[in-house]
Parts: structure tokens; C-alpha cells; sequence
């Protein structure tokens, strides 16, 4: 078949909306129709050229949800209609990941999906011509129809309004299954969220869902109060109006260090000020952000001696077929609030806007209607 | 009273084993007749110099056990002739720190110990021309008898041998500790530890105690590896022998790598190792070893977010007053060993020797019996 499809063809150009060529689904394949699809901070990593495993040309777009059409043979936990929102962690249920709790990261599949190809080894798009165009996070949200393996997808509700719930697909889930998959935060913690763009909304939101009792948002715009306080924010800490050192600062606005800190910027600098603002003796920071190539994190021996733990989190610590559709219904009953976030909604032609205005800082996510 | 006690009068210098001054126990102060102590490499790094805080002159000694023979005003837990053993972290269990499971780092007397001195903020050390000589980690067991808050003893089986469970003191509920109350590591685990001194031993047979399946020792002296076989190491890796990169090497050995990591060096550059070889998606890695002053480690956020945890230990995350005495009565019981450990003990006259043999890498633990 035909789709319409915006392709990124070099690392530094603008995406190209254009017409190209799919195949249907393989053996436990699934053909999606996607009906919104987010524009995320990793879409730009890639397309910018700064992922050194990136490659082109390929279909990116990883924050998705649309309608199943057609499932490939062998496909059992799917049918035509069902709602889906596509994984770019899968979550096949029998690799040593899967049957580890400790983990989501599931690998069955994971070689093939970081060489842009489907489990099988080949891609299903091509351009008109017949050239090969990658998938990318074997998701490619960025086309109006894809394929994307069975243990890919998840069945989510429904009444669920697509233009809002694709952005479970990373930034929700993201930022609400750090604080309660990979943190486990307690009630009654005291916290700290360092970035206050779309993930670190959703970490201020989960941390809200979960009772923590001080969520302190840090950054440098203080454009951004406003929204994290709707989330959920109690207290706001702009660096550049703090005098002398930040960490003793926040340690001394947690009464002693936070609980749990959180990086959701990318810079190692803040992940550094994040790990040490935690609390001695039980404190733990989780890095969320993802840092330039080659950079790297440090700090004293002494800091984790004294017993705060250093750790990370994909994809929230979300098994992605069991807690994606527990966090649609979750922004179904209130429990959670995903529409203020949505800030720009567009047609595929229109694309690179939305691009443009993430660069311009003038969005928290923008949406893709198809 | 009078006691012999070997004084640290400044850094670098030997010990001089003289007579000094004791003050009786002041409220909830114990007087105990110290009857072993080990000699430890952080007595070592006091000494030398390297530490920052190290403050002279003072009686060194941390390891100890003995017998208590006088109690203080308010105290209750203790009397005359129970067999203690004293604790540089104790365990007053009425602070914000007891009260929280997540830490042992009790903080009740934490800024006088700090300081040399009693909680009253007075030493109870003099010369005998009544100069004032401080307390070192609280408990300076290179005195033959010595003063100690009663929050800072563990009341232990009286059938234990002064000359092997002083060892506990410090050493042993270090590098089991870190196995059982701080990593938590389940039965069938894969693990590495590096360094096999002392402490590394002690994690070696903490984690056959806990039924790990695999027990990997890595050090640059072969000359450890009967020593570490007998406590129950695996497999023994020498990186002069290792062609190319540790870290996959140690990848490889342990199946993807290994589920716990601890590093019992105090080397920055073994920590990175340690964490790089922890499993990807639940690999936790200990940092036990005290770092030089000023050193710095780093890794790449990466590591982090793929799902290792970075993570630090003081005493073996144990409380000492409920931790040690239990650890006391496995020995007894046999099911952790000590005795071999205990390569060389001398009488306080010659507490120089064993430093010696401790530069010298001779000893595993020296032990002073008064």
C-alpha cells in the first residue's frame, strides 16, 4: 500500500512529506493506522545528527496511537480496531529482561530495532522508486500507516482521544514511571525536579499522583512556574536568582536533602547537582535526560558512601503492554492530566513547525493530527 | 585511672605506647577494658596524614572488644561485666536517621565524635601532665581501657573470643554488611569483588552466605587467591592477565554481567570498572573502598539510565547495637569464619609491627591483645 509519510533523509534537514510505499505485516507483525503521533525531544536528537547511532533515510516518530488494520499471521493479542499505542520498549513477556522484575528493558527484539528493521531483518517502507527507507525505534509514527511488532503495541481503551493519549507513548509514561517505577516514591516524600519541560512535568504530575508532600521544580525560565505549579509544583527554585552555591540551597529547602531528585535536562552538570541535593543516608537520584555523546558524570565516592544512590530510568521502568493502558485510563478517570501539555496541534504537512517551535522553546509537546 | 595507650601525636609519626589519664563514664558513658582491637587500614589512613579530618594528638583504634566494667549515670542497656563491642556508627534509635530503614548513619553524636570528644563535647584522654588527648570515631580501642557512649556499644554473646570478633567491630559487618543489608544480594546472584583484602574477603563469604551462584574475585596479587577460594570465590580474575578490556571480559565471565559489583579498593578508576561490569537493566554496583581525598569518580549517564544503579556502604549499611551482636552469634555458630583472617596479633607494645606488616601487604588483620 500507499502512505503518506514524513521522511528523514539526512541528519540536519528538515523532514520531507511525501508519499511512500508499505508492505503489509509479517508473521507477528501489525499494520497501524496512526491517528496522532507526538514530536519529541529524541525525534530532534536524531534528526539533528547528535544520536551517533542514528541513521537515515528513515520514518521517525515514537509517540504515537492509532487503530490496528491487519495483523500478520500468528498475531493472537490483536485484531483489526483495536486501540493501540505502539512501544518503542517492547514488551515480549519471555526474554531474561521480561521475566526479571528489576528491568523493562525488554531485548527480544532489540538488535534488529536499533538497525531501523523490523524483528525479521527488513524494513516494510520504501520510496516509489523501491529504495529502502529505515523504521526508527520500531515505532515510525511520523507515517500516517505503519507496522510495528505484536509485543510492540499496547491495547488501551477505546473512548481514549488519540491526540492526547499518544504522548503516553514516551513523555507520560517517561516521567510518571520514573517517580513510581523506577523511584517508587513514598508518600509524604520530599522531592526535586530539575527541568521543567514535558518530562519533567509528567515526573512533578506523578509525583502529585503519589503524595509526596514538597515537589520543588528547578529552572533557569521562569516562563515555566505557572504550568509545573498546575502540575503539581510546591516550590519554585530559579538558579540564576540563587546566591552562592545551589546544593546547599536546596538542601537546606528539603530540610536536609530530598528524597528523591530528579534530572529531566540532559546536562551532566545538573545530574551532578541532582545526585548531591539528594538526602544523605537514603537519598536517590534518577537521571531521566539524556546527555550530548561522549559526556560524562562524576562526582565524589563520598557522596554514595554516605549512602545516596545514582540511577536511571528508560521509558519510566514501563513494561509497556501492562502499564501503558493502566496510564490511559488513568488521564481517563482525572487522575492525571495530559491536554495543557498539548500545546500545538498540526497536520503531517506541517511538521517541521513543530520542530521549529521546540527549538523555539514555544511548546511543551506538539501533536500531529493525521 | 591510668591506662597504656598508644597516642597518635601527629600525622605520619608512629604510635607512642605510653600511660595516659582516664576520666570515669559521665552520663550514659560506659568505661570498657578494651581486650583486642584490630588494626585497620582507615586507623592507617588517620595516621598517615591523608585524611583531611584527622585531628592529633589522639588514640586511635576502631575495631575493638572488650569487657564493660563501670556505667555512668542513665545508663540502662549495659552493666559491669558485659562482653561489648564498641561502634563508631551507633545506634541511638531515637534520631531521624534510626528512625528511617533505609540508613544505619545514626547522627545522634556525629558532630563531637567528628570533633574527637565526648557528646558532652570534653575528652576524657589526658596526658599524665594533664594535657588533653582526643577520642578518635568514638571509640579509640588503642587505649587498654577506654570511654564510649552507651549508644555506641554492642552487648555480644560472652562466650566470644576478644581476639577474633573484635574484627567485627569494623572489617566483618563492613563487607557482609554491604552483601546483606545494603545490596540485599538474593540467593543464585552473580557477583565481582574487587580487591581482596580484608573487606573484599568479607564480601566473598557474605555472599556465599546469601547462596550467590557465582563469586568473582579480581585482584593484582595472585598471592590472594587460595585465601579468597577458601571463603568462597569462584572464579579468580588477575587484570595483568586480562588481554584487552576488563570490563567485557568481566561482561562475558559472568553471563552479561554480574548482578551485584563491589568495590573494596578505594581506587576511582576500579569503581568505574565495577559499575560498567554490573548487568545492564538491574546491575547494582557498592562502592565500600575510602577514596583519596579529593578524587572523583565518572562514568557516562548512559550506564545509569540502561539500568545500573551506583550505590555506596559505611559499616555494612548494619545498625551496630541489633546487627552486631547477631553477626557475633553466626560466627559462633560457624556460619561466617573469622579465624583465618587473623594473620598476626600482638601485644600493645608492638602495635608499630603491625602497621608494618600491614604497608607491607603481609597481614590480612593484625589484632592488638592487651
Amino acid at each position: 500500500m500507499e502512505t503518506r509519510a514524513a521522511i528523514a533523509v539526512a541528519a540536519g534537514k528538515p523532514l520531507e512529506v511525501t508519499t511512500v510505499k508499505l508492505e503489509g505485516p509479517r508473521a507477528f507483525e501489525v499494520l497501524v493506522e496512526v491517528k496522532a503521533t507526538g514530536i519529541c525531544h529524541t525525534d530532534e536528537f536524531t534528526l539533528s545528527g547528535a544520536d551517533p547511532e542514528g541513521l537515515f533515510p528513515a520514518i521517525l516518530g515514537h509517540e504515537g496511537a492509532g487503530v490496528v488494520v491487519e495483523v500478520g499471521p500468528g498475531v493472537t493479542t490483536l485484531k483489526p480496531g483495536d486501540h493501540v499505542i505502539p512501544l518503542y520498549t517492547p514488551e515480549c513477556r519471555t526474554c531474561e529482561y521480561c521475566l526479571n522484575p528489576k528491568t523493562n528493558l525488554c531485548q527480544a527484539i532489540r538488535s534488529t530495532q536499533g538497525q531501523g528493521l523490523m524483528p525479521d531483518g527488513s524494513s516494510r517502507f520504501s520510496t516509489l522508486d523501491g529504495d529502502p527507507i529505515l523504521h526508527y525505534m520500531g515505532t515510525s509514527t511520523f507515517s500516517n500507516f505503519t507496522v510495528v511488532p505484536e509485543i510492540a503495541l499496547a491495547k488501551i481503551n477505546p473512548d481514549a482521544p488519540f491526540d492526547k493519549v499518544c504522548y503516553i507513548g514516551c513523555g507520560v509514561t517517561t516521567g510518571i514511571g520514573a517517580v513510581i517505577n523506577t523511584a517508587k516514591v513514598e508518600p509524604g516524600s520530599r522531592a526535586i525536579v530539575f527541568g521543567l519541560g514535558g518530562i519533567g512535568l509528567n515526573v512533578i504530575q506523578g509525583l502529585r499522583l503519589v503524595g509526596a508532600d514538597q515537589i520543588v521544580g528547578v529552572d533557569l525560565n521562569p516562563a515555566k512556574k505557572d504550568m509545573a505549579e498546575r502540575f503539581g509544583m510546591t516550590d519554585f527554585v530559579n538558579p540564576s536568582e540563587v546566591e552562592g552555591d545551589l546544593v546547599p540551597y536546596l538542601v537546606n529547602l528539603t530540610k536536609g536533602g530530598a528524597d528523591y531528585t530528579f534530572d529531566a535536562t540532559g546536562n551532566v552538570n545538573v545530574m551532578r547537582t541532582a545526585l548531591e541535593a539528594a538526602h544523605k543516608g537514603w537519598g536517590e537520584s534518577i537521571i531521566i535526560g539524556v546527555a550530548p555523546a561522549g559526556a560524562e558524570i562524576s562526582t565524589r565516592p563520598f557522596q554514595l558512601v554516605t549512602g545516596r544512590s545514582w540511577r536511571g530510568t528508560a521509558f519510566g521502568g514501563a513494561r509497556g503492554r501492562t502499564d501503558v493502558p493502566r496510564i490511559v485510563d488513568w488521564y481517563m478517570d482525572g487522575k492525571i492530566e495530559i491536554d495543557p501539555m498539548i500545546t500545538h496541534t498540526m497536520p503531517l504537512e506541517e511538521i517541521n513547525t513543530g520542530f521549529d517551535l521546540m527549538h523555539r522553546g514555544e511548546s511543551i509537546r506538539s501533536v500531529v493530527v493525521y
